[in-house]
């Protein structure tokens, strides 16, 4: 199938029910945790994620083997990661945020302890995913254990942790601190989620290189796309309030290199993210969509 | 060697001292992550903890086989847990603590952001951690995985975060409620070091059944004599206030059994264990002395 024949919206609507029916199996009331943090995890768990992570996952192992549904069970460990990272940063100690896509937020509807024991239990039952000996028939333990060692070290305190810290100490002044930051607090993640799926499902030395440098690209641009949206974008699209990192004092892309040569920066980097995707041939078609949706950031 | 042959103090300094030393290595301000993140981490890590998990562990290795050097990482992965449950639990939000060990907590120093954080990142390095292939030389992939697994599950909301849901939701106001509470919350990791410990050094079935008894048995035992010792002990022993417990209206060992029932209880407990323990052999002997020494809470 070439990268014309599929539908995008289509693509991601199918990708996006399968995960969620896995997430829903894999975070199941029947597993014996105490009624009230199973309540507390898929309530943020199911708060309408665009999955962006998951289907990157699925994506990059389907751009390298038809064997990619292997990939299914790292797809919602990383979207579990994802939405811890979301419940800790909405914290009244973070960000304090009320509201999240239109909902109220975690801590808002559950209290600020069991909010963080949430954030705590999506976080390690994620890797208890990810060592289930049940699931991803066909990949070795070894690259189990490299997909492990790639999601850890992404989510950790030189990646996701990382970022939010310099976010929190109010780092990111400079163009290159807040690049720094950003590819930290969101690149490294969604980095990982794209060459995790790459791994799995057995991609090349030089395959894993191009996904990586996709990986990166997109990252940064999904990021330079959010400040963007902040300044132009309207209210209902984002779940939040526009204009609200200028309200913070938050420094932004638009606000250290204009909004003119932030759209420039972004198709720059979409651009290049395609171009590295197209280098998989045929099989990268869905990749090489998504980075250009996310141009639009409608993901 | 004979258990008799050996000086219970001067083995719990060595092990205590390799666990350190294998700590400063692997938390590293050397890493990449932001220095502020490191220092928080570090703070609660080097905080005069008595290393019981990662001795634990150790010793359970050094029960079953000569190798037990490869438990290092693993028993260092399991401090780093309990450190980032410690920082978590103290938080305003939960237990509300100002002061552990004698010193200030980590967000009374660092702040609540930032100590939220420094137990994410404690919680994902040590999967980043467990997960290094180059570590535990002689380990197999399988092996590893089935730990990292052990760990998670131990960890997770049917473990340790569960646990710590009852008891800020206020449950365990019967003896089978505080049990289960106590279990999840300080048993299931306590269990866990012992088990990871004796699976990485190649534990059979039979002796991991034997292990997981003996776990069990000291993970109860260790917090009634903690309850105990919160009635009975005095302050700069305990690093926390006597009787704080009775304060806060919490239910316990001694409140809801008695005092004298509670001793009869742990002494039942710690002499199972070592009757446990003793099924090993004298490999086991370090094993068979801390159960008694569980007794006195004097580690």
């Amino acid at each position: 199938m070439t990268a014309a024949a599929i539908d995008l919206g289509s693509y991601l609507a199918r990708r996006k029910a399968l995960v969620e029916e896995a997430l829903d199996r894999f975070v199941s009331p029947a597993g014996g945790a105490p009624p009230r943090i199973i309540a507390a995890v898929r309530y943020s768990l199911f708060a309408g994620g665009k999955r962006l992570r998951p289907i990157l996952c699925l994506a990059a192992a389907e751009a390298v083997s038809d064997a990619w549904e292997s990939a299914l069970p790292c797809a919602c460990a990383l979207e579990m990661i994802h939405t811890y990272s979301l419940i800790h940063d909405d914290l009244p100690a973070m960000d304090d945020d009320d509201y999240r896509r239109g909902r109220p937020t975690n801590h808002i509807v559950f209290g600020e302890g069991l909010a963080i024991l949430a954030g705590d239990a999506l976080l390690t039952e994620a890797f208890h995913l990810l060592a289930d000996p049940g699931l991803m028939p066909g990949v070795t333990p070894e690259t189990r254990l490299e997909v492990l060692r790639l999601v850890a070290g992404a989510a950790g305190m030189t990646g996701m942790v990382g970022g939010q810290v310099m976010d929190l100490e109010g780092e990111g002044e400079t163009l290159a601190a807040l690049t720094d930051m950003h590819r930290r607090k969101t690149g490294a993640l969604l980095t990982a989620s794209v060459v995790a799926g790459a791994v799995i499902a057995g991609a090349s030395p030089a395959q894993r290189d191009i996904l990586t440098r996709y990986g990166r690209k997109i990252g940064l641009a999904f990021q330079i796309a959010d400040d963007i949206l902040n300044v132009t974008g309207d209210s209902a699209r984002m779940g939040k309030s526009t204009g609200s990192d200028a309200v913070r004092g938050k420094k932004t892309f638009p606000s250290l290199l204009g909004l003119e040569a932030s759209r420039l920066k972004l198709a720059e980097l979409v651009d290049g993210a395609a171009a590295d995707a197209r280098q998989l041939g045929d099989s990268s078609g869905i990749l090489v969509q998504i980075a250009d949706y996310i141009r639009e950031r409608n993901i």
